[in-house]
């Protein structure tokens, strides 16, 4: 009822606000667009910090880059929030080869997917292959046993939002080696989470069993698995892989926090995260969410805003493989028993903004769809409900009630560069960059505003 | 009155139609994203023909690759038309040098632009900033006699849309030699009219004053530009260059155009232009827009839909300096006694569609966007009155009642590449290309259902 309320006071103030609230709009966007930060601080964030895997030395040099850069804009606070953190590595030994049916060796661009354990030396074994998990759980021990997977689930190219495409594929990654590894194979490779056809493999996170057996996992790439499945069409073709990644001990880290104090305690906190995976430099993802929201904070207090709630901007650590940051931040809320309005996730990418997902009631979506008018002529159209984000998920859990938005961005792109070498600073343009932070300050100021 | 009864029966028909038409569009799409031809022939265009200035070998062997591809789709009908269009080159010689108030010399990247007349050998002259065009009008003759004018507008980033920086910047490239002329000026060099901040010199087409003294007139880089704006700030600056580009006399070249019989024979048209600058691929500009036209017409032939009017794709020729393709093509059809239901062009790139700018009445603009509810799903969002494009311009004057559309893309990378050394194939994706030609199709088989 709180949002009814909202809506219809909304539709009856619409006039007298409608002016100062698209003044201010456009206040955001100039500076955006004309005095921003954002791609100088991508540009520092990817090649002074690098990528930044949790765990690594470069995870801890990107929390100590974010505490410095907040406090260089004098926020009312910054801080360190310390969180408990898995530690994987690469390692410094990745390889893979194919034997073809005419006995002509092939190198493979591989890549160990997140969590892997090592292969333990050189391995090999002949392929076989599954169109899609499901597939292989429909499999006979036999066919499997002793054997290397190959999972060739393809992006489904006719899905508008590839988002959804990856959201079909992600079980290969995330549940394969699982799958295999009960199945008696001896390693699993899969086919690259990507919508491009090009020689870059895509790593992310992966899950075992812990009670079940372990098997190797990594990424091939699209041209890779396109070659392996041609070859596997004239017949018998043996994969041979080394990897030498391993799982340490769990270490301390970090989320790093900024907050413009307000006229209540309520709170709205928005962030992407900090942490990358350790291949590129981590600049779609999610550099350019952890700059979108760093510049929202720096650009309400450039224009003198006195927010209403406390704004509360957080760079998130390790939501690649645990998403510890996002599980403390939330208990810790809750256990300061803080009351939380909304909050928004910007992890898609410095692309182009279209909009928000809306993660919430009818009632909910209503309210934030009320702001549409205001955003159109700076070409976000997209107000619909939808998925937030990962880091902000577990606050969903605590404050069930409350409102959460995840800022939608051109997808068409995104997944030629997700988790790769090629997720770099260059593959990120000036403007899109500055509009998707204008558009996460534009939604806060509402937002705190109207809420 | 015919717009407002269409409007009216659209509403009452539109639950028996929004699932033929949702079903229809779907196809296009599937067609479009899975089995799409659109960037195997954006390639084709690009590296077997490459960069094709009106006039140039190029432009005629892009005449011969289009017609021969549309031949190959088996269309009811594939034709040139004839048209007369002039021919300018820009040479071999293109070199431009500062030496600035230490006497340091410093290289240029500048580009002739188009129609120029050549500088005769190696020229030099102090050289004299103004702002923009209007402060170059302002100027007294004797501020400007025989120096080399420098014209310094700069795109205003705090533009949402690119096109309308583009637009208020125009006037420096279109009028500025005329202007610098008029006031005794011995050449003219503009900062280049883009977006970004980089070392690619911009072309693009100028006018000149056929009563009065002609000047060369040239584009430097935006970052040459803002080196020489600096270096003009600490003292005297001499510009040598020397540029041997002409203009030769007029050719005949072709519109290249495919149809598809309808039940009657009025007529929906639509395009991209066949011509480029000279520099680059001409990719985006406008290499997109053609791939798009062919597609739209391969994709509804491939799904046998039977058209009801008579569905005209055109290749137009000399959009970039002259539009006598465009020009040509409106009188044919006015002499010929055609009806004209509408036209569609697709000439702001391969980025991302984003929808259809209306160039008509407010019942024109309604009956489009009656189709909004069909296209939200495929991430078409904007129908708004607006600009159609320049080759299908003069059909508006001898039709000024028909139903005109642009297609509008994101515009935020498009002046990175327009008319620069950039704007080549490796510049566009794929599945951005690919939503262009399927927005394009699913918009042409709506006004064909619903004229």
């Amino acid at each position: 009822m709180k949002y009814l309320t909202l809506i219809i006071s909304l539709i009856f103030t619409q006039i007298s606000f409608a002016q100062n609230d698209s003044t201010f709009i456009r206040k955001i966007y100039d500076e955006a667009l004309e005095k921003g930060h954002a791609y100088q601080n991508l540009h520092s964030l990817c090649k002074d910090v690098g990528a930044r895997l949790t765990g690594s030395a470069e995870a801890d040099m990107a929390v100590k880059w974010g505490e410095k850069l907040l406090n260089s804009y004098g926020f009312d606070k910054v801080y360190l929030q310390e969180i408990s953190i898995p530690h994987w590595e690469r390692g410094t030994t990745e390889a893979g080869w194919i034997e073809d049916a005419n006995g002509k060796v092939h190198k493979l661009n591989i890549l160990a997917l997140g969590g892997s354990i090592h292969t333990d030396g050189l391995i090999n074994a002949e392929v076989v292959v599954f169109e899609n998990l499901d597939a292989l759980k429909k499999a006979a021990p036999s066919a499997v046993k002793d054997k290397i997977v190959f999972l060739n689930d393809a992006f489904d190219q006719k899905m508008i939002q590839t988002f959804q495409a990856y959201g079909a594929c992600y079980p290969q990654r995330g549940e394969g080696a699982k799958e295999a590894g009960n199945l008696g194979a001896k390693a699993i490779v899969i086919r690259s989470l990507a919508s491009s056809t090009d020689q870059h493999p895509h790593t992310g996170s992966m899950h075992y069993d812990d009670t079940k057996k372990k098997i190797p996992a990594a990424a091939i790439s699209t041209m890779d698995a396109d070659l392996l499945s041609n070859w596997l069409k004239k017949g018998k073709v043996t994969l041979s892989m080394e990897m030498d990644c391993k799982l340490l001990l769990n270490k301390t880290s970090y989320n790093v926090i900024a907050e413009m104090n307000g006229k209540d305690d309520q709170v709205i906190t928005w962030g992407g995260h900090l942490d990358s995976w350790d291949v590129g430099e981590g600049a779609h993802d999610d550099g350019a969410g952890i700059v979108h929201s760093i510049e929202a904070l720096r650009i309400l207090k450039s224009l003198g805003y006195k927010p209403q709630h406390k704004l509360r901007c957080v760079l998130f650590m390790n939501e690649e493989n645990g998403n510890m940051g996002g599980s403390t931040y939330a208990k810790w809320c809750k256990s300061n028993k803080e009351i939380h309005l909304a909050a928004i996730e910007s992890d898609r990418g410095g692309f182009l903004p279209t909009g928000f997902d809306v993660r919430g009631s009818n009632e909910q979506l209503a309210f934030v769809q009320g702001f549409k008018d205001l955003l159109y002529d700076f070409e976000l159209f997209k107000f619909d409900q939808g998925y937030s984000g990962v880091d902000i998920g577990p606050l969903m859990e605590e404050y069930p009630e409350m409102l959460q938005l995840g800022m939608t961005i051109n997808s068409q792109l995104y997944f030629n560069y997700h988790h790769s070498e090629a997720d770099v600073f260059e593959a990120v343009n000036k403007r899109e960059l500055e509009l998707g932070a204008a558009a996460m300050a534009a939604m806060i100021y509402l937002l705190d505003s109207h809420l």
